[in-house]
């Protein structure tokens, strides 16, 4: 048997591992035979040599297996999660999990704290009063089975070797490989005990995807691995050039995710979430095709029955229910500071990473995992990319706790927008498709 | 300024660094501030992506100034030293520097321990009763300037960061890598003090790099890097396809060092010896050519100058000078079995990669650097390559102390030779030549 040595300089080499090499680089990781100076050094060379569907399949299953698989046996149906890259604005997972989990699919969602200029479905969800996002494995099965859907943490029961395996990258400049991402990405959601997945892959300047080539190497490579490891996979490619919606910051998206379940929500979060909650109902054999589906999505909001569905995901989660109907009850910051228009035009770009980091320097977001974010801070955007404005228009309104800071940040938000003398069209929202 | 990952990403992506970001790395590094994991995964980028002769000279540097350098100004002179990679029954230093010291050229040497199946010069002067490795830096420089010479163990003052990074590439496979082996030689050799430095890099079956190929890209970057630091290098590239002279064993290699000086030794072992010496005369300004330092070095053996350096060296060491001229007096193995020939013919091989692999099971090497070795224990050879022998001709005895370990040994060693029906040349001594 080859020494853990011998592995590495298999891979360093552009060598292929085998299952079995991979299941003892991580069982001897897990079990501390493995320093953290080898795994990083292994890190690189698979960075430098890549990895072949195979191995990233065996890589992503030695994770899963470093932990526990949430046993949802009991739950009947196809249950199904969606995973998005990471975008500013992106609070689609909110209304998204109720308004599927209406029309019949469980799901199971793990979810992710923000960090940098990237918002998480976490943070959002505490704006709620009383939301606990962190249910033990057997709650959060149960609310799957009796709500329909249940939104949680990473517990540390859940795949840990990718855990410990993304701080070391983290801090070794091995980050931005897509095995190693893959990998990471497909064995926290297999741990959540799903049997399909959507995937919402991100392009665009607010995304860690700059180009759709980029964004479609990954996405074919989830679908891809994601079959290999039994799992049907669909990812769309989506725009992330301008910020999602009209808010920025916790307790706002929260919000603008309620309007969507009353039917009032800004075009382009509603657009996103049909067309990636399609795709979820069709994996999960609740409708024919996506035109069906969309159908189906477009009533439980017209019917209520995603606001209910919603209302109970909350109190499961010991948060207040009143909050969905009346989103009044939300936090609200201490100081709105508005942002006008310095001249006539049209819209023609709105910054998505320069929201983003305005909204994290006003609290809402955090550059270390182990900072606090605030619920109520953040930006609410006026108007949205294409329009026509005029001069001393409100373009958007800063929410703040402080009058200083919300001023710097307006003027922040102000150099986000690019008014123009003449209209572009702006891109499709959806950008392409990828099943396995 | 670039983080510490920033830095990681440059090399990752196959940057050059500067010499400002080289010395962050290693300051940082030994400070503490970059840890084991971020330095092996750097020590992979640099595996994949390599590093130009300015990156490697500011690496050099870098470890160089992690600790001391020393003192050897009160030493008129042009200081010498010799390297070499290492190979099977190399005693050439214990002949080598009481010679050149002889001669004028002052020799400040430190040396290593044997690992593999390489030994250490270090390990074969302790055989030598009393004799101590471990001079303090002051007591050093004195024997130095009053013997000549004086040969001691890397100090945990000399190049402290090297250390740490050779033990770290130990275990994450990337010790064979040409600009990081040639760091981390020239770190350790000119932290000595010296002004020139003549290499003797090692190829075949018995030394670390196979092919004179191999060879000769690491002789070559020796001598460029050793130039970029101020250095005069000159690099003989030499067979390792045999063992050198006819012992392995720290006791019986002395000995047959000593009997050199006697002007008794192996022709291949004088051969060598002068070869690497005549260079060290003609960096160290004491002849004008080869040739007229050759004839120096062959007069202060019959001289016997070079005996009376070596009993002078071995007293500042607190050894027993009188081993010097009654080699006898260093320690004999209680147990000898003799290998001989099962058949006529040529000695067209003998393997030493077998020999020195036979020497470590008798217990004259080691294969964790925590280990002690035996100082008399080893394999002597009665013929060399290019012998006629006949069926039942001694070919060789092992010492050692336990009949049945010397029983199975005696048969390895017979394995190693190989008796041909015709005879081949067997190549030259000397390979080739490299100067910056």
């Amino acid at each position: 048997m080859s020494s853990i040595v011998e592995l590495l300089a298999k891979k360093r080499d552009g060598g292929e591992h085998t299952a079995e090499e991979i299941a003892r680089l991580i069982g001897a990781f897990s079990a501390g035979e493995l320093a953290d100076y080898q795994m990083s050094a292994w890190l690189m060379a698979v960075f430098q040599r890549g990895m072949t569907d195979a191995e990233t399949d065996a890589l992503t299953q030695a994770m899963l297996q470093s932990g526990e698989v949430l046993d949802l046996s009991r739950v009947p149906g196809v249950k199904v999660d969606k995973h998005s890259t990471g975008g500013v604005g992106d609070k689609i997972s909110i209304c998204l999990a109720p308004l599927v989990a209406a029309c019949g699919v469980p799901v199971p969602m793990v979810s992710g704290r923000g960090l940098g200029h990237t918002g998480g479905t976490l943070d959002k969800l505490e704006a709620i009063p009383g939301f606990d996002v962190n249910l033990d494995a057997r709650s959060f099965a149960h609310t799957v089975a009796t709500v329909g859907a249940s939104m949680i943490g990473q517990t540390k029961e859940l795949a840990p070797a990718d855990k410990r395996i993304y701080a070391l990258r983290d801090v070794t400049a091995t980050v931005e490989c897509v095995p190693l991402i893959v990998a990471s990405i497909l064995s926290k959601k297999l741990a959540e005990g799903i049997d399909a997945l959507v995937l919402d892959v991100k392009v665009g300047a607010g995304a860690f995807m700059k180009t759709e080539a980029q964004a479609r190497v990954l996405a074919e490579a989830l679908a891809r691995v994601g079959a290999r490891g039994g799992k049907r996979v669909v990812a769309l490619l989506t725009d992330m050039s301008a910020p999602i919606g009209r808010t920025v910051g916790n307790a706002l998206e929260t919000r603008e995710a309620l309007e969507v379940l009353h039917g009032k929500g800004p075009d382009d979060t509603l657009a996103l979430t049909l067309a990636l909650g399609a795709e979820m109902l069709v994996l999960g054999k609740k409708a024919k095709n996506l035109a069906d589906a969309e159908g189906k999505l477009q009533k439980a909001i017209s019917s209520g029955r995603g606001l209910s569905t919603m209302k109970k995901l909350v109190a499961a989660h010991h948060g207040d229910p009143r909050v969905v109907d009346d989103p009044d009850r939300l936090p609200r910051a201490k100081v709105q500071v508005e942002v006008t228009s310095e001249r006539a035009g049209w819209v023609t770009s709105i910054d998505p990473l320069e929201l983003g980091l305005a909204a994290v320097e006003l609290g809402a977001g955090r550059t270390r995992a182990d900072q606090a974010v605030k619920p109520d801070v953040g930006v609410e955007l006026t108007v949205t990319r294409g329009a026509r404005v005029k001069k001393g228009l409100l373009l958007a309104t800063v929410h703040a706790d402080d009058r200083a800071k919300a001023k710097a940040m307006a003027a922040r938000v102000k150099r986000a927008f690019t008014i123009a003398d003449a209209s572009f069209p702006p891109p499709p929202l959806v950008l392409g498709r990828v099943e396995a």
